[in-house]
């Protein structure tokens, strides 16, 4: 039944193609439905109100090693990365669900600790656990999160929105997550080799929190709100800044140009990035996770964030059919190419 | 670090104490959130309504079967399994998201399957596919629904609004699922040592399709919503009658007593029972997976209810301390006794 040509074919559609695949047959019949498959979150109208709903699975090995992950950074990182995408539609969570599998090696106090990276998540950001179930699984952690908010029908920002002329921003630094994740691997693979030796993550700190422990941009979303601003389109950073830039081209019908030497990077990623042999440009264009706020802005609203040292102008749309392209510090155009479903 | 004293206390709190103990700390910031953890569904304030939230998790070798559980079917259960929280808070489900798992045997055939089930449960009740995440597995599938609807703040019914002399109530019949499970548990045993007969499952339609492919009682909320009726308390039969009854009673602060002769039972469920050497009795009340509901009704609705070959009243509710029974066929009073941690 399971033959080989069938099998390739669902590897090679990915992720992103699947989920386009599979939304292809889902009609709507609830009116109440404004946004369906295909953006970071749902949009359900309630009375004057618009909901937001969105949903995550974090796998162990597959999105998560328990080796160098402990489970209080896991659970507060489940949360965000959930909230994340309620944000990135400029709302604001009000709850969340966990539903969680777990294999027999995990005792109370694991699941304890879990929770309390949860219960953490929560308090700083303002929401509810609300519900979830939990079951046994056959192999490791499997946890599965959805995230309600809410939204004002004239603060919503799809992933649509975008125009020719508008200013593309990201919001904090990328590659960080990523070259965090490889510092973490590097000290596993050494941990395994000699186990009496101690890991050094302490001297990169902030990339290995990137990694471990990211956290949301409520605040942007907050600084939005107070200044009156509504970005035209907007996703958050988790596959890595191409693919989200790709996400928001196909589906404004717009393309981007980006600047290399504009964008963002912590100085110790930067460094690292070059200590492992990766250019620091495919460590920001293709490394993920870092969820930040990409997003674009009407040139009006230009004097109002170029001095917010948490956002930066990285590029602009303009009419499609261009290509979407980085230029490089030696004024070279290269085309944006997307990564697709990424594993450990 | 994983000791095996910690590992048995987790098994030991099963499910249910795993909820509650992961629930008791679990604080709520958001006065929007009406009932958090504890009920079929958290209920949130939008303005003037009420939205419901429920999930559930589904994992293949734990929920399901593949080698007797064709995926179109697995697909349509797993809506109706996640609908059915929504009906038993009275509500409407609206929409629902859909997360999975996959290892790399599952074809893009096998996933198509699996959705052309979500999408004909979706037509059936009226609701819309809204959003979802897709990622690997190490091993088998495993599925993460959650579904939004919406109720009037005045028809919404908790587990906790039991009180004593309201009548017990039931929808459809019971035992049925868990004697279809029976059946394909056999054929299973039966294909595996001999893989050239076919399986006999056209016999037992009725109760191999209630295990396989279960309606929710959309039919019986509208029932309500007619005729004006607002159940006391409500819970769907997922676990089991017994265990069903406890929570309600647990909740509500009631004791519950009910009578084997009123239980209802498909005529074919009671036979196989009889044949399979279970106690018909005990495949009733321990038996899950009939997504009935199970609500308490103040008696002045009785007069509506009594005609509905749908609805069965099979006890009432008392004060609390004088213990949760089942009145036998002879007279005779038992304890009900909670299942807990269910698998295959």
């Amino acid at each position: 039944m399971f033959e080989n040509i069938e099998r390739t074919s669902l590897e090679e559609l990915g992720e992103f193609g699947l989920i386009d695949h599979l939304g292809r047959h889902a009609r709507q019949v609830n009116s109440a439905t404004v946004k369906g498959i295909g953006d970071d979150a749902a949009v359900v109208q309630v009375d004057g109100r618009y909901m937001l709903l969105s949903t995550d699975m974090l796998i162990e090995q597959v999105h998560f090693d328990l080796v160098y992950t402990p489970l209080k950074h896991l659970g507060y990182k489940a949360v965000v990365v959930n909230l994340s995408d309620i944000y990135a539609m400029n709302g604001t969570p009000t709850q969340i669900t966990v539903s969680m599998a777990l294999s027999s090696k995990f005792t109370l106090d694991a699941v304890e600790e879990l929770y309390a990276g949860i219960n953490l998540a929560c308090e700083k950001y303002g929401v509810d656990l609300v519900g979830g179930d939990t079951s046994s699984s056959h192999r490791g952690l499997y946890l599965s999160l959805s995230a309600l908010g809410t939204v004002d029908p004239d603060k919503v920002v799809y992933r649509s929105g975008a125009k020719p002329g508008e200013l593309l921003c990201v919001t904090g630094d990328l590659g960080g997550a990523y070259m965090g994740l490889q510092v973490l691997e590097r000290e596993k693979r050494v941990f395994l080799e000699h186990p009496e030796m101690q890991p050094d993550l302490e001297t990169h700190a902030y990339i290995v929190g990137r990694q471990l422990r990211p956290e949301a941009r409520k605040d942007i979303v907050e600084f939005f709100a107070q200044n009156g601003i509504v970005p035209g389109s907007m996703i958050d950073v988790s596959d890595g800044l191409s693919s989200e830039i790709l996400h928001l081209s196909k589906h404004s019908g717009v393309d981007f140009v980006i600047y290399e030497d504009k964008l963002p990077i912590d100085q110790d990623a930067y460094q690292l990035a070059i200590d492992f042999g990766i250019d620091p440009l495919t460590a920001m264009l293709n490394g993920g996770e870092d969820y930040e706020l990409l997003f674009t802005l009407d040139q009006k609203y230009f004097d109002l964030v170029k001095n917010n040292p948490d956002i930066t102008v990285i590029g602009y749309a303009r009419e499609s059919g261009m290509h979407n392209q980085v230029i490089s510090k030696s004024g070279n155009a290269h085309d944006l190419i997307a990564q697709g479903w990424k594993a450990l």
